[in-house]
């Protein structure tokens, strides 16, 4: 192979992220190094075709293009602080999870050590890495991301940079795995109500999908947008209406035997917005209770 | 007009939704009568062609179907105990919203009067009543469903009926109402996050509906698998990894200055998952903790 498939890359940590990582690099036909604090993960990397890296030092000098997933931001320091020098004038394409906080430090690092820096979140699970429409957000210096552009998109066609701020991608990828987390915990909730009827969860099933792409994603977007606007006028959907269904459902839970937790908060922000007198404001207006922190918080 | 809109309908509450459900059948050319306790709200109606009920001993003898929507079950106490003999051989079909035991109440009051009963949600908003794709969820006797069911369809052409219990429907009412909750409550977690750092949160709509469609979504239907399965296998997305994420996410949260409750019980459920030995389980095994009431509810 040659062209953009000849960017040299070394691929650092092979859990099950960084192997499906190094995986499409190999199958992209990239020269492809691989290294991992316990060796023997590079094993089926090299089957297909990479070349083992025997010290952090080599996977460096191997390749201009730095590609990481480890567990979290320490073991980046664990592993690179020994090798500091050399990674002057690499570029560190930094995938592990963290918080925003997280990235701009290591980017401050990489900075003190002359070597360019981008933050990426990996919005997938391995066994998507690679596919057109797969997401991954970066931050960090635009000239960056524009030189290894092609490369980067190996990993997924969908990969954007959203901005300047490294912290950026976390940001963003924090926000939808909140998302993600809420809804899941929030519809098994419902399952646990369903089920200790005798109803199967899967009865819920046929009303989901429209549920959630005719009412729950216009709910979302329409509060993004007067999230924006700092207005939050409705004739419909109050906070009033819905702290009162919310107690219900929370009455409910209570009543089968099953733990409110995941509604209790909901429901209690919703009354805290409607005893300040917002009682007639649109649901988004919630986010004003989230912005203020009580002085006790869990 | 004719046929089967020649069902005559009264129609008992005049709130916003009670308006729209009396407004839907006068459209489609049913005899409508209305009552509401604050009799001006039946004015707008009147000039639409609605016959004005003056009492609610009227309304009731003006049709054979009751269709009533108020603001929770002990309005409909109040407002039928007073005519319950005239109730003798009615159908009442009651869409005011409650939990599973306030149908199951209501049912067994109106066999008692010798009045047949359904017990319906609306999964929707007063603009969308009458609509072909709205949605209402229906408990009760398939008989009194099928005789009533084209009149029924004029309120939301997606009428459904669930089961003969006539809690189902508050049930799954609850349940997709518990989803829209707390997938809203998360992305206003998400948004207070992005604007505490200078994002607005319409920079996120763009990635929203593809993550709530090809990732969200397919998580809430593969979660009702395992969950009727009681197996919560993975090899990708595990309780002890989420419970990380979640612990991020709040760490991220309160060092913006943000209130963490929206996820704080998600991590605490996914924590305690993991802390009796489940934590390779996927994220579905979270129900197990939901299930399992703790002695000191919050
Ligand atoms: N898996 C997913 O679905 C997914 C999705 C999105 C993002 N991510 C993120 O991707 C990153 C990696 O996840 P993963 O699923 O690949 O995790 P994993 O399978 O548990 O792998 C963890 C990796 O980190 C390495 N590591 C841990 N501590 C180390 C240290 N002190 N020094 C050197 N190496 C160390 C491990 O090396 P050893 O083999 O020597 O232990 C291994 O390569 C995480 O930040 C995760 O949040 C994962
Ligand atoms: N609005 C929505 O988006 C929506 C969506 C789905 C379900 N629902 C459900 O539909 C039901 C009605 O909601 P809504 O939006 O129409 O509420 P609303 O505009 O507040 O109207 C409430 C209705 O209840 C009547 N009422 C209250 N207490 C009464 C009493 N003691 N005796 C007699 N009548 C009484 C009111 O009569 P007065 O005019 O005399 O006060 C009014 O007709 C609720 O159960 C709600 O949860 C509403």
């Amino acid at each position: 192979m040659s062209g953009d498939n000849g960017v040299r890359v070394s691929v650092v940590g092979l859990g099950m992220m960084g192997s499906a990582l190094a995986g499409a690099y190999l199958r992209a036909g990239h020269p492809t190094t691989v290294w991992n604090r316990s060796a023997s993960r590079a094993d089926p990397l090299v089957e297909q075709g990479a070349r083992r890296a025997d010290t952090i030092a080599d996977a460096v000098a191997a390749s201009d293009l730095l590609v990481v997933c480890v567990v979290d931001y320490r073991a980046l320091y664990e592993i690179f602080e020994p090798v500091r020098e050399a990674l002057d004038g690499k570029t560190i394409v930094n995938l592990t999870s963290g918080v925003p906080e997280d990235a701009r430090g290591a980017a401050r690092w990489a900075q003190s050590l002359r070597a360019s820096y981008l933050d990426g979140c990996l919005l997938t699970v391995p066994p998507a890495v690679g596919l057109p429409q797969t997401l991954l957000f970066y931050g960090g210096p635009a000239e960056v991301f524009d030189t290894y552009e092609s490369t980067l998109k190996v990993l997924g066609g969908n990969s954007v940079l959203l901005g300047a701020d490294p912290g950026v991608a976390s940001l963003y990828d924090l926000s939808l795995l909140g998302i993600l987390w809420s809804s899941l915990a929030g519809a098994l909730h419902g399952f646990a109500m369903l089920t200790a009827e005798g109803v199967p969860a899967a009865a819920l099933t046929p009303f989901v999908g429209s549920w959630i792409t005719h009412v729950v994603l216009p709910s979302i977007t329409g509060a993004a947008r007067q999230v924006d606007a700092g207005r939050y006028a409705t004739d419909i959907s109050t906070v009033g209406l819905n702290a009162a269904g919310l107690a219900k459902l929370v009455e409910a839970s209570r009543g089968q035997g099953i733990r409110p937790d995941v509604m209790v908060p909901i429901r209690d922000m919703l009354r805290e917005r409607a005893g300040s007198g917002h009682g007639d404001e649109a649901l988004a207006s919630m986010i004003e209770v989230i912005r203020r922190p009580r002085a006790a918080a869990s």
